[in-house]
């Protein structure tokens, strides 16, 4: 049988199930990627799960998030994932190396490896030849652990590429193409393969352009095969070993087709605020600008600055633009400067920023209020910016950097000047000294994890016990979100590190005497809560169901749930029931006391279990919906106990 | 007579007053210069003014200090900051073009003049030869319109410097050796003047890091003389005609005097947490350090950046340290970038930051909890890095590149290779391109200020009344802070350009129903507060006499006034008033409604004025301490009315 490369790598990859659409697959991982936003608690797991010493073949943690240091809860951060990079086995990326993607691809991805990140960028590398995705933070946790990741198979999409990028278009203009045609789902439950001709005229980073925004399609993966220019990159990274070709069979087949051909794309750009809602520049072309921002994982490569570098030269940005540069990665930037591209940026009047993701998600560089923002960044949702009113708009770097010329809006094919070609040097800065390598497994053992006063470890929870005798604390109307559960925000957030502080905020929308009233619970035996239709949904944030359960929640009684927080109820071993019928959920009050009776004999026993109301003299039918292997997990207690387990 | 060269200054621009120390003396003020932190206070008190054009010869408004936009609360500063500069005839810093005091220095500086400005390291500019002085913002407001700026004269304190400075010491030790001999009060009510043959060593910008740090030591000013040095530095800046020779005469005298032979200073170091708290390096040398910080107006000056470039060269810094480079100013940058030295920085493992102030003032790169930070900043104090538990060293760029590269404190003539000589460009890069001009007079007339939602006009306030029936909504003990009267933090000072938002935070600490109930006096007749001793002590901040003025507080009675509140309260309209008998405060109630008559004769006729209070039958004499001016200025209802009717 004639294989497309997503095929081979998941084949490769393969430790349970049918390679069947839709059919739930258990891959192995071989790398993982975790930044500090999500890093912070995937070390905290690690620390739970007692994991000895990392189980994939190269695992990094990056600090490109949080690196703007206005107290210390961030630089407090940076120390303890340094700490636990060292603990466990890990590569630590240092604040100021760069952003995860483009570094991860510059010193450790590899073509036919298996790549899992807490970032949903993580796509990116599948430049490389590899099949990156992104995941919560608990998968890549499991992963490190050496546990397989599970997801459905998804369709395999081949587009196929040809002809060639005329003057003025570069790499993003392709994957906002894509997403012209087909919006922010047209890439839901797919792999997006790209081929054909048209490959030879992209360099390796260009690819990671049109890799990393098949996160904006909503793609599980982009994969891209790993051909002589794949090699050519390793090498120019002094990784030529890393090397491995892998391309389609003769005859592969996709499950879906697309054709792009690169010669008739033009400039394209996203308007506020959604990656889909793209146009031509020319119907918009002429609108006010008040900033152009060049960087982040969207734009990351040497010729995304370097060409807009080379358009700004000896000119000057229009007055009072706002014109930002933004280094995605530390090496390169330095490579920037050398070759004078720094110089030409900064004396037609940028500013330039520290090298990290920054202004991206909403660290700095917020533009004023109603105010246009071009970006070559990934994401223009509404507030991303950090600005409540934002207007940011998705475009490439000539679309950028010849609007702030203009200061306005401006096809870059109407400039009175030819197009720059720009050289990518042949050898590169290769620079390692902020990249950490992980400690051998005896020097890891030696290591303390440094928590600062914010970082708190994830305590002990027990095992699903025999008999539940616990109050009810809340109960709840239809679709409570996890902003309800947990709210998001500036004002939560900084306590990611620490759930006994985060716990405090838990339900407080609700009803605001929960946490006193659960922490009472937390001791003994617990508490459960009720609530209606839809439960959960909303964030995936998994704070949604930890907190909660750091409070003594056991049991979480719904009409239905919303399906990635049920996931995360079982992942941290709170039992997540529904009514078999729903009117029951009538009989149930604040207050009152449910009791559950041989209870892990019988969630192991059917889908339906009794529960007594005491004092009420009444029994309900509810049912749970888990599988064998979640069934193990909500008796040891939760997914940390239940690898732990493992780990002996 | 012979005069040294502040008292040159001072009787070239003395419009009142003796020059006798302790007497005050009103000053013509040339220049003006505005941050953005305190700037746009400024410039609401010049539109409450309807100031037409800016008196001044130049008046410069810098956006170096709120840089980091992590929503559209800057941005949006910034855009009414520059449309105020545009409608007042200002001179426009745009950010990104780098800190305040070297970008005036290189653009604006004159021998010669006064400079007046709402930051308290304003006297750096005291380097070329002017009277470079810090103050309130309603003071600049006020200097912006034409009126002189009011000081007491300080006594002339001569530093005379000899000899040459050893390899490895640097301008940064000098200042550091004054404050190791006088700590930071040892400035208070003098200006320093450094002379002596000790000065021919001494660049432009080495003099600009010693007057800087004469903030520290609480001095009025400090002033160097503008020689050959000077008009070296203009003619690099394109500005050779902006030099006169300004020296002292032969024979002048001094106050005080002093002595510093440079050639005997060694690396020294402030140690957490107080400028004053200096040691040489090699008494503390071995100590880790988490982070080496290189920036601020404290060591602004290319040499700054290129001494500790050369020492990096080549090497790497140790693991684990965070090797931070705030460039100062973005030309200085460029020429930085061009001449070879960020690269080395980059390549050595620093990580490269915006221009602009940046953590000197607590915006990023603030140091792990308790970890130790060496920073060339002027300012240790406790939590000024943004964390609170930190451990800040004050240093000159030597010590701290050698400590980058050893990861632990040390003294920089330990190292094993030779000290880097340093050369200044001959021409460096002259950038305007930030820096905007002032419109004429007429195309300022066109200009509508630009406010965001987060920026409000400041309300008009009326002229005293006549008679005053007004209850007392507050009766508390002694001591009351500023803090108390108007918090300070990050909760409130966001508001700082919102008089109606920041308001509703007045008195919160005292009394949370205090807002509500001074709202509803404000559109009728107003308030009065009854306070003990010392009330209004602690921070300066203007916005604690505006808030409670804004919300109709008309008297303030009390025992007796901290200096600057009183003077504030002035400044805004409010009588300050004392009790005759300190132990009339008894006879006061909250809800107790006092009457003032004939009040617009009676502070005219005498100190003493009499209150009844109604209902009780009872009178009691309280005092005001105007002076003729002030008792003008509290007529018209507030320095802001009585300069607007000044502008007719």
């Amino acid at each position: 049988m004639a294989y497309n490369v997503a095929q081979k790598l998941i084949k490769d990859h393969l430790v349970s199930g049918e390679m069947t659409p839709g059919n739930e697959i258990g891959l192995k991982i071989d790398q993982t990627l975790t930044q500090d936003a999500t890093g912070t608690m995937v070390m905290l797991e690690l620390e739970a799960m007692k994991l000895d010493y990392a189980k994939t073949e190269a695992s990094a943690q990056y600090v490109d998030h949080n690196i703007i240091q206005e107290d210390s809860k961030n630089p407090d951060d940076h120390l303890f994932l340094q700490s636990a990079t060292r603990r466990f086995g890990l590569y630590f990326s240092r604040p100021g190396n760069g952003v995860s993607h483009p570094v991860h691809m510059q010193r450790l991805a590899k073509p036919g490896k298996t790549l899992l990140g807490s970032d949903s960028h993580t796509c990116a590398n599948g430049c490389m030849g590899m099949l990156a995705m992104g995941a919560g933070g608990i998968d890549v946790a499991m992963a490190i652990a050496g546990e397989p990741f599970y997801v459905k198979m998804p369709k395999i999409w081949g587009v196929k590429l040809t002809g060639e990028l005329p003057d003025w278009v570069s790499a993003k203009d392709v994957i906002l193409e894509l997403l012209r045609r087909h919006d922010v789902k047209g890439g839901v439950g797919k792999i997006i393969e790209y081929y054909g001709p048209g490959l030879k005229n992209l360099s390796a980073m260009d690819r990671h352009v049109i890799a990393n925004m098949g996160a904006e399609l909503g793609a599980t993966g982009t994969v891209f095969p790993s051909d002589e220019e794949i090699k050519h990159f390793l090498k120019s990274q002094d990784r030529e070993k890393d090397w491995v070709e892998l391309v389609a069979d003769d005859g592969a087949t996709y499950d879906l087709n697309e054709e792009i051909n690169l010669s008739e794309i033009e400039p394209l750009i996203a308007k506020p605020s959604s990656p889909g809602n793209v146009v031509p520049v020319k119907e918009i072309a002429g609108e006010d600008i008040y900033q152009s921002y060049i960087g982040s994982s969207a734009n990351p490569g040497y010729r995304d600055f370097a060409v807009a570098a080379e358009m700004v030269k000896g000119k000057k940005i229009a007055k009072g633009i706002s014109f930002d540069i933004n280094p995605s990665a530390r090496q390169m930037l330095t490579d920037l400067v050398k070759d004078g591209y720094i110089a030409s940026l900064l004396t037609a009047g940028a500013r330039l920023h520290q090298a990290g993701c920054n202004g991206c998600i909403g660290m700095g560089q917020a533009p004023a209020t109603g105010r246009n923002s071009l970006r070559t960044t990934p994401r223009n949702f509404p507030g991303r910016s950090g600005t409540r009113e934002d207007s940011v708009f998705l475009c490439s770097p000539e679309t950028a950097a010849a609007s702030a010329l203009t200061g306005k809006i401006t096809d870059p094919r109407t400039l009175d000047f030819d197009y720059p070609k720009v050289k990518e040097p042949d050898q590169p800065t290769v620079d390692v000294d902020l990249l950490d390598e992980p400690l051998s497994p005896e020097e890891a053992k030696k290591v303390e994890l440094v928590k600062g006063p914010n970082i708190a470890s994830i305590p002990e929870t027990d095992a699903l016990p025999d008999e539940l005798e616990i109050p009810v604390l809340l109960k709840m109307g239809d679709n409570i979100s996890t902003d309800e559960i947990l709210a998001g925000g500036a004002r939560v957030l900084p306590y990611r590190s620490n759930l006994p502080e985060i716990s405090k905020f838990a339900f407080e929308i609700v009803d605001d005497t929960y946490y006193d009233r659960a922490m009472a619970t937390r001791n003994n035996s617990g508490h459960a809560i009720v609530g209606g239709f839809n439960y959960g949904q909303g964030s995936s944030r998994e704070h949604a169901a930890l907190a909660p359960r750091y409070l003594g929640l056991r049991v979480a009684l719904v009409k239905d749930f919303a399906r990635i927080h049920w996931q995360n109820l079982v992942n941290f071993g709170v039992l997540p029931l529904t009514f078999s019928n729903p009117n029951d959920y009538d009989l149930l009050e604040k207050g009152d006391v449910i009791q559950l009776s041989d209870l892990r004999n019988q969630i192991q026993q059917g889908k339906e279990l009794t529960v007594n109301l005491k004092g009420k003299d009444q029994k309900i039918k509810v049912t749970h919906a888990l599988s064998e292997r979640q069934i193990d997990i909500m008796l040891k207690g939760g997914l940390i106990n239940w690898v732990r387990d493992r780990q002996k």
